[in-house]
């Protein structure tokens, strides 16, 4: 079935649902960055695969909107769709609600599936539809009717996060949110993102490419603590660990119904950009909600020391697994044919030569030359450049380990760096040492840090659109939140035992694309008259190219904390990689 | 009459108005940072003369909240007052709510005279006591009844601020204003902040200490543009000039009855943060309100380029007496009785030697040792320290020219610095001059620059306790909005033609205090394929001290700044100071 037969059966089923429109979004009842395939509507609905867009499909036209990222794959993905695509950032580019507006009568309906969105952005599309005179549905659910052959759901089986991963049981975990629900003056919580759920139950599984979750809800009052799941995913051993730990197991189709006979003298902590509108909708409307924050995502995001340990021990596997990786790279480019693709393939094999390997962390990103300017590039065959001597290549990368979730950026030059390469590549250093060596008084955020990765190039006239750091699971997802380290306010603290990336880059387009993203965890290191100041340690390992270096614009102190770092690196690598890797480790991590 | 007898008139005049509890803050109808002499009612009834505090009354008891600057002085003036002293800021100390929650009984009332709080505090103060189960009346004036010798409102003639100065003619400012109504489909907006008004018809007065204002409001519509103010205050020719640019003039007191009376079909901008709360409560139900950011607050952020190059000379007059006044000092200290005080009398006399001097801009802060720890020390006879030869000296003054107003402090070391000092003031100083070399895109944020002043002191475990910079008027207040450079979010832009203070300091209780302030303007630097950028220029001109500088641990860049900075010092200063101080001047922007 081509995607305008596709759009024929969404629209067919218009009359029965008494709509005139209908928004899909990329989202399952969980808000979650990557879906489980059986969620992929959008995807099916449009043929455009990219993995951030939304579908509007009205009675004779239908349009889809993605951010400049996916412009080119869009279009020629939806060639000869009849979907027109529209380019979101793009000063002409109508809003959802504008084209809604534009394309419907007053008084149509538009109709879409609640449980794909978060309240707080359903609560928003709503008002604003409605402000412009059209109604609007929020649980209608066409995917029954109109996906053919659409996959069943995950069943993988669940597993139990172990204590010495996790270092807080269940039950103590459980515990720890109550404490926090009192703070809050709340009697319960309904947890609906997939990773604050498996964080909580210290459980994962592979439902979704990438982040070991599970298709699962919680829900923690003072005296319940409550863990939707299909049953089928626990085996018994873990059943019987869960119930020991205080967690009753129902299935997961019963959350609806559990949540909308609530006892309604309940005041409700949810997080409306995380909780879904269908199951936002269903809380009694005698009970006292209160958005915030999701607790365990603000538990989680502070790891605890033997979370912190673990993370410390993927990285030291990751760092072999890099180096293995970049000694074949370099004693094999130009003498075999290797493409954009291998690099992936070569850096899977070698982290799954590692001791806890569980899969890749996100899709590798491996641009070389002009690929690397484009910031989520995603090789294909068709695409895909052979890797020559000569030009930067860019190489983002990451993996899930049992001991903890990785992600590594490194940019390493093949031939002899020109000018131009050289000052990119030094500021784009500088700017990532500097938010490294940073020391700053408790109740710092992330945007007044952000600077400090920029502050180099932008005297240069030159900038990226990215943020510098993001969040990072403990064996779970890649991004996560609260904090934040990028230029747009968030009112979140860095606070010690917090794990983010460090990525600052630049992008010329046509020419190349630097970035070096290590890890850093945020510490304590001195209490005085002048306050609490924190400070972070970098934990990521493995050498950063020195080649494209431009050592007399660096300072004394940046220079010093690379030399530092890579005798570090080499310290804490050198014993567990081999013979051949080893002396190529020793001159990679050389002073300069 | 004493406090007690004072706070026994005000406890009359609650039976009348049936109230149990009576708030007077420091403020008047504008909101005024500094308060004509017959709105300082607080002081008068609580015998606290501090800028900044709140009297609240009840039946049996008083108190007084203030800001840890203020804590000794308002323990020595409250003494035997029977008004007990709440210190903000520290953790047991109850909010005024709380505390009127605490001493009053259910449905008690309290009263405040509306016209001294802004919208959005009255509205809030009132939804926090109802909630406590309070009532609150928000329109009782108990001045009248009260205040005995009440001094009269101010009635110096207000003055025209000539196109010279302020660049763009009253009908120009008005065309500009409603441009923006325009854009924020507004059809109107009242004026209520003082130096707002002032701006927008370029006039000029001296109602108000330090701040060369007029008590005025105004009224801008589509197709009026109208002036309340004392008509006694404008002379013929003024009130020819603003009628001949199409403004209406009307007595200061219509203003109540005009805004009661509006058109309902109107959509008025107001700024909930400068109108006050009655003035506010007088406009018609029926009248949509918007509440923004106040456009001739914005609009007069951004200098044009007459009133740049008038402020840059006004900083030429003010570099001449600083530079007379510090070879004064330097030659005079040590032979001669000079106190804390003595440096403030000199100030303004060799200010007051320049062409267009008006007044000081704000009380000077002259801080000798331990007392330049007090952010905002101000020495009264008792408490002047005698300057020696040896020590820190901090000195932060400015002056009202009819060019500009100013804001300049340095600090000197009237002897040898000792290695604490050396650090301190080399960090205060790579602070200023980082944040002053920044080049940066357009939409960034103060908070986001705020931390180039702060990362080499917090490297060294160090911080202070205010913000960095502040914007400042064109012969208007010393401290206007809407930008801000400091760690707290403010979303507004540091946009081009912004002149700001930067102005890191550290602290240190018992020992010193250093602060280095300069003016810097905003301009538009560079433009390509990363964006817009922008950087600052440094208008303030006078020598930094170069005695206590660690020259060891500036970096290259920061000292050629400096060695720059003071060449472009002499070069334009040199002609213009007294022959025996251009030898002095020389030696004083030497480079290092």
């Amino acid at each position: 079935m081509n995607t305008i037969d596709k759009l024929k059966r969404v629209r067919e089923s218009f009359d029965s649902k008494n709509i005139s429109a209908y928004i899909i979004p990329s989202s399952d009842p969980h808000l979650s960055e990557y879906l489980p395939d059986c969620w992929k509507f959008r995807a099916w609905a449009s043929g455009f695969t990219g993995s951030a867009g939304t579908l509007v499909v009205g009675k004779n036209k239908a349009a889809l909107w993605t951010d400049s990222r996916y412009f080119l794959q869009a279009e020629k993905e939806l060639e000869g769709s009849t979907i027109e695509l529209c380019r979101m950032g793009l000063p002409n580019t109508p809003s959802i609600e504008e084209w809604l507006t534009e394309t419907l009568s007053a008084n149509e309906t538009v109709g879409f599936n609640g449980k794909l969105f978060a309240h707080a952005a359903a609560k928003l599309l709503v008002a604003n539809l409605s402000k412009n005179g059209l109604k609007v549905v929020s649980d209608i659910d066409i995917i029954p009717a109109v996906w053919t052959n659409r996959p069943s759901a995950p069943n993988g089986k669940a597993f139990e996060h172990k204590l010495r991963y996790a270092g807080l049981t269940v039950s103590e975990k459980i515990a720890e949110i109550r404490k926090n629900l009192g703070k809050q003056h709340s009697d319960a919580c309904i947890i609906s993102a997939l990773d604050d759920v498996a964080w909580t139950f210290n459980i994962r599984g592979n439902d979704v490419d990438y982040n070991p979750v599970v298709l699962s809800f919680g829900y923690i009052s003072m005296d319940e603590a409550i863990l939707f799941i299909d049953l089928d995913k626990l085996d018994d051993k873990l059943t019987t660990h869960l119930e020991e730990q205080g967690v009753e197991l129902f299935d997961y189709n019963d959350s609806d119904k559990f949540i909308s006979e609530l006892p309604h003298n309940l005041t409700i902590s949810i997080d409306e950009t995380k909780l879904n509108h269908t199951l936002a909708s269903l809380i009694p409307k005698e009970i006292k909600t209160a958005d915030s924050i999701s607790i365990p995502t603000k538990l989680k995001a502070v790891k605890n020391a033997v979370e912190l340990e673990n993370i410390k021990q993927s990285l030291v596997l990751d760092g072999i697994a890099m180096c293995n990786f970049l000694y074949w790279l370099e004693t094999h480019v130009g003498k075999e044919k290797i493409t954009e693709l291998t690099i992936a393939e070569k850096l899977v094999e070698y982290r799954s030569e590692q001791e806890g390997f569980v899969s890749e962390s996100f899709e590798t990103i491996a641009g070389y030359k002009e690929h690397g300017a484009i910031v989520h590039y995603s090789a294909t065959p068709e695409t895909a450049s052979e890797i020559e001597s000569g030009g930067f290549l860019l190489v983002d990368s990451g993996a899930q380990y049992l001991q903890g979730t990785t992600d590594i950026t490194r940019t390493i030059h093949l031939g002899t760096p020109n000018n131009e390469e050289k000052q990119d590549y030094t500021l784009v250093l500088k700017g990532m040492i500097q938010l490294s060596m940073i020391q700053f008084p408790l109740g710092t955020r992330g945007s007044q840090l952000d600077t400090l990765a920029r502050m180099a190039m932008w005297n240069k006239g030159i900038n990226f659109g990215h943020g510098t750091g993001h969040g990072i699971g403990a064996f779970l997802n890649v991004h996560e939140g609260p904090q934040s380290i990028r230029p747009s306010e968030n009112p979140v603290t860095i606070e010690p035992g917090m794990v983010q990336s460090n990525e600052p880059g630049i992008y010329r387009a046509g020419k190349h694309g630097i970035r070096i993203e290590n890890l850093i965890a945020c510490k304590r290191t001195t209490e005085n008259e002048f306050g609490t100041f924190l400070g972070f340690d970098t934990i990521t390992l493995c050498p950063i190219d020195t080649k494209p270096i431009d050592v007399e614009t660096l300072q004394a102190d940046e220079r010093n904390w690379l030399n530092s770092y890579h005798s570090m690196v080499y310290e804490k690598l050198a014993p567990f990689v081999k013979p051949e890797v080893k002396g190529w480790l020793k001159d990679r991590t050389r002073a300069i």
